[in-house]
């Protein structure tokens, strides 16, 4: 994969998604020692970036695929279900009974079928597989894809367009979706990845060369709780990508700052790019995009 | 005044302040019956409209003036020690002892000396003409001033210039200086103003054909507590416009909505206009601009 494939997923979607403002703060800008820009992928549809890499998974099924399922507790179910619906495709999204109502809603008011399953990471694989086998439905995973990294991309090459040359474009880092695509998106700037110190397990991943497992889900950063994907690690550790760690109480200090500074609804995996800068003083320099990642509280 | 002195403004302000983006929401279109463009004046420096008006009045000021003044406890206070500040000028802002902290804090961080007085009209009135004696400050009033009104007109003209014809402009009302600009700006759109039911004067004063006292202030939209200006009702009442009530739980109800569906952060003032919308059934139509005004909570 390389920056054609996000290059094409922005022909793709163009018009399927909204292109998000790129918004700046003087203030933040003094306290943290850089020019910021702002990608808000937190006013994008559904409420988070994952829209892009769903409906670029979407436009590129065969003819004659009629349905898709996924399984999800949050933002890619709702993208998903979404995506689905505007292409005239039927939607399974397989969901944890412990999943929150709100979730749940959001992915039933874009018309998908939730299907729940025990909270556990083998009963969803097998309910999952249940409901390909009785639906046909095909599968779209939520991260570890390479139409799904091409979408996530498109985020940052706007930001580009938008902005001219970076310094730096830090995005955060779960799965690793948005990250992979960014570092195929990002042309001359270096790629700082966001990670909540209980959720490291990109950058052990990273620093050793070898995949590490998911950490136990603690992080209130809930998007990033997931384990690195094993193409998003390949596509990571050959663009030189670093991760640095964010703690929760500098997250949680950041989620309510950006509201309170720039009037924006942000989730704490998009703050975790602040969180991780103020942790980590001395690396942030020059021009500098940060990618705000989802707004669904 | 006219439209001309709008576009002047628009010229005297630009680069200062910022060009804050127009989004959409398909969902609250749905819901609300029409197709729905919102200024995002929240996300404007200051967090508020009004640093289009301070940043127009200071802009104007003869040259030897060297300091400004005013009273407030709200976004005019800020916006006019960041104007003033970045004009090379002293500001004096006098601000009610029960005034909250971080109403005084945003003052101050702009550079602005503040200045304490009691919690009444009277000592309002009083400290400043003092402040005036004392240091020699010009007063720039916060709404009832044509450069302040020519200012907050600036932002329907981005709207337009942006969107494209409009069938309706919906703004919120107090003291008048967003409405009347907006008035001003509107071209061709119908323009609706949006006002609080325990903060009524506009409406009563439009459809008496008189300036009718400001009520108590009660409501929760208190950037809307302030009596209609002179200037003001003067140049609603020539554009032929009208104002529609909201309830405190509608305006209640859509600040925490537009969080939810639109990830952005809204003083209760600046949802005024969709409640308005929704508890005056029947009234939107077409295409329609909405100004949200700020986002300091």
């Amino acid at each position: 994969m390389n920056r054609d494939d996000v290059l094409a997923a922005a022909r793709r979607i163009a018009g399927r998604v909204h292109r998000t403002p790129v918004l700046t703060s003087r203030t933040l800008d003094a306290e943290l020692g850089a020019k910021l820009f702002f990608k808000c992928e937190n006013l994008q549809r559904t409420g988070a970036f994952k829209i892009r890499g769903a409906t670029n998974a979407v436009r590129q099924l065969p003819r004659h695929v009629q349905a898709v399922a996924t399984h999800s507790s949050g933002n890619h179910g709702a993208a998903l279900a979404l995506a689905a619906r505007e292409a005239g495709l039927q939607a399974f999204i397989v969901v944890p009974s412990d999943a929150r109502t709100s979730k749940r809603a959001s992915i039933a008011r874009y018309g998908a079928t939730v299907v729940e399953c025990e909270p556990t990471l083998a009963a969803r694989a097998a309910t999952l597989e249940q409901v390909v086998q009785d639906t046909g439905a095909t599968f779209v995973p939520p991260y570890d894809h390479p139409h799904i990294i091409a979408g996530a991309g498109t985020a940052a090459l706007e930001l580009l367009a938008d902005c001219g040359p970076l310094d730096q474009i830090w995005a955060p880092v779960g799965g690793g979706g948005l990250a992979a695509g960014t570092a195929l998106a990002a042309d001359a700037s270096e790629v700082i990845l966001a990670e909540p110190e209980l959720a490291r397990d990109a950058k052990d991943s990273l620093e050793a060369g070898e995949l590490r497992p998911a950490l136990p889900p603690r992080t209130i950063a809930d998007g990033l709780r997931t384990g690195l994907g094993t193409l998003n690690f390949d596509i990571l550790q050959r663009n030189g990508c670093r991760a640095l760690l964010a703690s929760e109480s500098s997250i949680e200090h950041w989620t309510e700052r950006i509201a309170q500074i720039m009037k924006l609804v942000v989730e704490p995996s998009a703050a975790t790019t602040l969180a991780s800068m103020a942790d980590n003083p001395g690396v942030v320099s020059g021009r500098v995009g940060m990618l705000l990642s989802g707004g669904n509280l």
